[in-house]
């Protein structure tokens, strides 16, 4: 007797430390990953050279990246130009409300485009990094959301109408603070150097600099801070 | 007393007619509309072109296209060139089944879009053009997935999510046949000479011709004969 085959699963890759340890969780889960990223007009484009990097050491089995324009729609700090990535916020500000670099139905639309290549693959389960620091700041993160998209994809797609099939949306790091994704990735031997997290990176002639100014470059030292480790990343500023 | 200005409307226009009749239904039921179009690596990109001059003869404050390539997902006979658009099938297959033309949750995804255009607009109402013909073949066109996606909407959005907004997702056209949606373009003074259905077209010196045999372009005629119209749009065979 043959053991049977791993399911396929859709794992949404950034590049950032989430995405990387949700894709090492898919594979521990026992699936066969596929790593879908978008190019959505982001300014920071080197995530999706990390990504890349994610995918193929990750053992992804595919590596898809679907290009997207969000930009065309404005309203995030993230695609639109006209509006500055907040940097040196206050302590007390980052991870309350939702912050300019929300991008607007962000993940309504990243999951419904795993949804169709999920489809196409006969995959049944989507992988995405959401956590707890993610939820307290962008409503599309939180697990009413997820159940939500749950009920959406069983009337959405043909195998959910016609064959009545359920599709998960898998979160593995929902509870999980950073400090606890940090540890997560030690135990998964995730190699978090390869990782991108800054909003607003920079570049010398080693590669690519995190500004460590950012909100997202602030959640991220304080996450190794608190797991009492060190960061592998190069920033422009200690 | 100034009048109350007409609240903001996101319209998914494809430039078929289906999308020409809903972008009229919108202005009449009292919203101002803005046309929202993608383009997605759909082999008819003349549709994209219909949908231009819709958005504009249709009285769209905005006319926006999104880049999306869902080409790089496969599965669909509109976006692989691997996959042929299936000519002259029997009567009776035509609308029963899931077609090959399916493109996987696509309508997730154009909504998913819509919905973070609208949020970025302040607009709380969406359109789109989903009819009876493409309920009884495609999944992602049936009222359950309408109500399931204005669910979703309520809990992924900034608005939805901390100020209890309510989306609605509205289909005028979800009970009306092809014949019913030709004497509605005429109820509602829209040119259906503007519109483009076909899958498979072709162009000689003076423009676009349809080609009469995809399932798009003979439910069209199909529509135009029931309402005893004749359609304005020229076909490579008659």
């Amino acid at each position: 007797m043959s053991p049977r085959p791993a399911p396929p699963a859709v794992v949404l890759v950034s590049g950032g430390m989430d995405s990387a340890v949700t894709l090492a969780e898919a594979r521990a889960a026992g699936f066969a990953p596929r790593a879908l990223s978008f190019d959505y007009g982001q300014r920071h484009a080197v995530e999706l050279e990390a990504a890349r990097r994610l995918a193929e050491v990750g053992g992804a089995l595919e590596h898809r990246i679907v290009r997207l324009d969000l930009s065309a729609l404005g309203g995030s700090a993230l695609t639109d130009a006209g509006i500055a990535v907040p940097l040196d916020r206050p302590d007390a500000e980052i991870g309350a409300g939702v912050p300019a670099t929300y991008v607007p139905a962000r993940n309504t639309v990243f999951l419904a485009v795993a949804l169709g290549w999920a489809e196409t693959l006969g995959a049944r389960d989507l992988f995405c990094g959401v956590n707890a620091v993610d939820t307290s700041g962008y409503p599309d993160c939180r697990p009413e959301f997820l159940r939500a998209f749950e009920a959406l994809a069983a009337v959405a797609t043909a195998a959910g109408g016609e064959r009545g099939e359920r599709f998960r949306v898998h979160a593995p790091l929902l509870a999980l603070d950073k400090a606890a994704i940090v540890l997560r990735a030690e135990a998964l031997g995730v190699d978090l150097a390869l990782t991108h997290t800054c909003y607003a990176p920079s570049r010398d002639v080693q590669g690519v600099l995190a500004c460590g100014r950012c909100d997202a470059c602030r959640l991220r030292l304080r996450g190794f801070a608190a797991a009492g480790r060190t960061d592998p990343i190069r920033y422009a500023r200690a």
